[in-house]
């Protein structure tokens, strides 16, 4: 068996590395047009801002150590230029001496990855414009900060350019962020990254929304960079993130099906269009595992799990890929935002049914010190009562949270079995309801129609004059320290004894600060004959979508 | 509708504030034996060890709460002395009155929790010896520190009795821990304990395993406790927790069924053997999610649970107890250790077929600072995959995947499931490969039958004349700081090349440090005719075997 890799970071070092293991004799040509194999991408924002010290440590494993562990032929800075898929041969381009040769194989492997975009904008190719997704980048932004930067713009607010951000703003470089929709963390739904733009201006961060780039001009001090807005921004560095599209040049060129979005098309066991043709990584078009719709995902995860499925499969074990949920974190500062499976805009787009509720719980025992708030949102079916995805927010334990719920989805679960979690409690590290336990009781009460609820966006669209009476039931204090617009106030404790005050027959939408009082006070009200829906996430929900604004 | 329910805390508080959820009409009276109701009993040795420094704190909800707020009748400081079945009425003794007087009932909830055993050892009514239930033992405890205590003695290395240490330890008391088991934290299987027991070490506590208290005395400093071997300890405090028993007088007197270790006796629904008489809490027998067979597994989470369970089939909405996993989480000082599902040792007892593995991984991408070593144990059906139970020990990061892996049971997954987990990685949280999914890897292969292993223990079992050849495929370095006796070295990178070193036809064990290495040198020693199986988790499981031997 004679296998040819095409790409040598994620997918295609996990790829090989299985060859290897399933095969002694099996000869395992791995090609790679950088001079680096498997080196760690997620790490390059944290070597620009030095939390990463030692270069090597970026350094997964070295093409040495895939020749001597893995007797793998590693050729670096080789390019596999065209495919011949009848011969079955590949034409390698060695991007040193310039020479090219023909090598043949029994099966391909794809994974060659997907490249930053880079749009043609006037001046884009000026010096001191940057995108990032290997090494060589990282060293370059390293020297051009090093020769000295005191203002950066960073063109686009997804994971890579928050990261970036972060880490600028901690070498103290003056950081504006251009990002061309009305959100940062655009993965996320829009309420849910209020916390991240309160966490970017705490730091002094200038965010942009809606607004893009439209030019760059060299200057004495530099570039100036030229937004659509006219508005104009001087900067040392600039750096690009504004998404990704797939390395698919090789495999459109050999005939390969190919996605409306560029990914290579494979079956559930990676298999491309040609049978002795695998694809792996960022460069393919993958099953979307809630939706069940081809998405592109391009992620660490997935992409070694892809190459040890595609080896698994050259070597006769039957093994599929099961789609990509799109689990992702971003750590911001002293913030985490995370995702799993789908959010709510993209089940609008797809016209899929859902409901959805929020909790603002802390993330452990409110009495041991140190608690930190978080915000969870749930998707899910509004028959079944199936998660299809969640979002979270905030300080500790997002991480924990979302990595449950992406659990939970994976294994078909529904927000009763939330509920019925049996999760880790003391008081350092959750709560005897957790926050998980907590999104399942507000949903199941949902579906149950013993909790009646209302999003603050489906509350804000009906018109005014239509609008449900709004019952604000948290303190005096609370209410004058601010509430909802054209809230009365009647504190949870104290409304038994006030019912008078309700109008009868009309419809109440009450809330307090994050929900739980106010699903008390729904109870309390439906039973007493005032139809009565509580405001998922109360107060708290209500700010993140007026944050900013 | 009249319910009245016998315990105010986590069982009985969750089960009376859910009936007023569902009726605003119900009569609902709650009767406490102590002056709390509804407190934080996971954070009392939080503040006899100043880190919850106001007290008030512990006091998750007060009886005044719960009246205005619920409308509940409260009684605190009362007691239910009996239950006339037929008659549905129960018999209350006004503690601070010393008044008795009968109260009808439509359903009784029973949650009266369990109290701590206090074993007939002479001298074991004299001051300064406390067990820690509630607030009240908390504030002679705290009393007893304030009035000067050098030495502590703590009697039981289960849950409480670890968390007293670490805060005895951090208010300067020089503590000795007894336990009579041959391992610390007994819910966990006794190789999994040995980082706790270093951590212990390390932190100047001395450990008296395999002992136990045999009778104190009074001295002119305190106490004397005399030691079944001998040993007098003095001590100025001394802690028994040793266990609890259920709180069945009650059910017992009233004829319901209890059993054989004191649980009373419920079905799915949580009823008694009486149809309007529920139990929750620490007071019952649950059944064993995992083994399915009965159990007492005293814990806030689940209490909680079924306080909401059996309110709700009191008002007609059928709703079962799935069981308890028996999720549990230690804090000492800088180590997390936690549980969920079976051990193997209660695997053993119920002589249930298990496979088991280990797995040595960091919490966070090794290349971003700050990552810390855990040790997860996985077991799970030998045949099937199913996944039965799993440990993990260390520091950062061990609670989220044993709340990962609870899920993972309490959906039924098996290991394959877990190599397919799609986890949220970037380098401060996870790893491409997260710990999670090394596990999958691992048990994977070895029922795949692609990675032979062979258990630290069932080799040493081995009499030495019949054993594997021990290969040591660590670097020279590696093998000279301490190996396996009788093991010999050849590196793994150089392992192809030295094939004329091995024995032909001899089995060979090999090991690394982790597993990791370990495993490559099987699958190539196999493939080339060397019979060879794993040492699951390598040299460090072995040291877990060794440690403080």
């Amino acid at each position: 068996m004679k296998i040819i890799i095409v790409g040598g970071v994620a997918g295609g070092a996990s790829a090989a590395a299985r060859a290897r293991r399933l095969s002694e004799d099996a000869e395992i040509i791995m090609v790679e047009r950088g001079p680096d194999v498997s080196f760690a991408n997620c790490g390059l924002p944290y070597y620009i801002g030095d939390k990463i010290t030692n270069r090597d440590k970026l350094l997964v494993v070295t093409p040495q150590r895939l020749k001597e562990r893995f007797k793998l032929d590693v050729r670096t800075r080789s390019s596999v230029e065209s495919i011949n898929r009848t011969a079955k041969t590949v034409q390698i381009l060695n991007l040193e001496t310039g020479q090219g040769y023909n090598e043949t194989y029994d099966k391909l492997i794809l994974a060659p990855g997907a490249a930053p975009l880079r749009p043609p904008i006037p001046g884009i190719d000026l010096p001191g414009i940057f995108t990032l997704r290997n090494l060589q980048d990282m060293d370059r932004i390293k020297s051009s900060i090093n020769a000295g930067v005191k203002q950066a713009v960073v063109v686009g607010a997804g994971f890579i350019g928050l990261e970036l951000v972060e880490n600028l703003v901690e070498l103290g470089i003056s950081t504006t962020v251009v990002e061309l929709q009305d959100q940062v963390l655009p993965p996320l739904d829009k309420e849910m990254t209020a916390p991240l733009v309160k966490e970017l201006q705490d730091k002094g961060v200038t965010l942009l929304l809606g607004e893009a780039a439209a030019g760059f001009e060299a200057t004495d001090d530099g570039l100036v960079v030229r937004l659509k807005s006219g508005q104009a921004l001087p900067a040392q560095l600039v750096t690009l993130g504004i998404g990704v599209r797939p390395e698919n040049k090789l495999a459109v060129d050999a005939g390969l099906d190919v996605g409306p979005r560029g990914g290579i098309q494979v079956n559930e066991h990676l298999l491309t269009s040609d049978p002795n043709i695998y694809a792996v990584g960022d460069a393919i078009e993958v099953q979307d595992f809630v939706l069940e719709s081809p998405t592109q995902v391009p992620l660490a995860g997935p992409a070694n799990r892809q190459g040890r499925i595609a080896t698994d499969n050259i070597f006769g074990r039957e093994s599929t890929y099961r789609g990509t949920q799109g689990t992702a974190i971003l750590g911001l500062f002293n913030k985490t935002a995370a995702t799993t499976g789908a959010s709510e805009k993209t089940l609008q787009r797809a016209e899929r049914a859902y409901r959805k509720v929020y909790v603002h719980p802390v993330d452990h025992a409110g009495y041991y010190p140190g608690a930190q708030q978080m915000t969870l949102k749930l998707v899910f079916d509004p028959e079944s009562g199936k998660i299809l995805g969640a979002q979270g927010v905030g300080g500790a334990g997002v991480d924990k949270r979302i990595d449950v719920l992406a659990v939970a989805i994976q294994a078909g679960m529904t927000v009763f079995d939330l509920e019925e979690m049996e999760l880790a409690y003391s008081p350092q590290y959750g709560s005897a309801k957790d926050p998980v336990n907590m999104l399942g009781f507000v949903a199941s009460g949902m579906l149950r129609e013993e909790h009646p609820q209302i999003s603050v966006e489906a509350l804000l669209k009906i018109p005014e004059a239509n609008r449900p009476l709004l019952l604000d039931v948290r303190t005096i204090e609370e209410h004058d320290a601010g509430h909802i617009p054209g809230s009365i106030n009647i504190p949870l404790d104290e409304l038994r004894d006030r019912l008078s005050e309700l109008p009868q027959g009309k419809e109440i939408a009450a809330y307090c600060k994050v929900g739980q009082r106010g699903y008390l006070a729904t109870r309390i009200l439906n039973q007493l004959g005032h139809p009565t829906k509580n405001v998922s996430g109360g107060y708290t929900t209500y700010g993140h979508y007026f944050m900013g604004e």
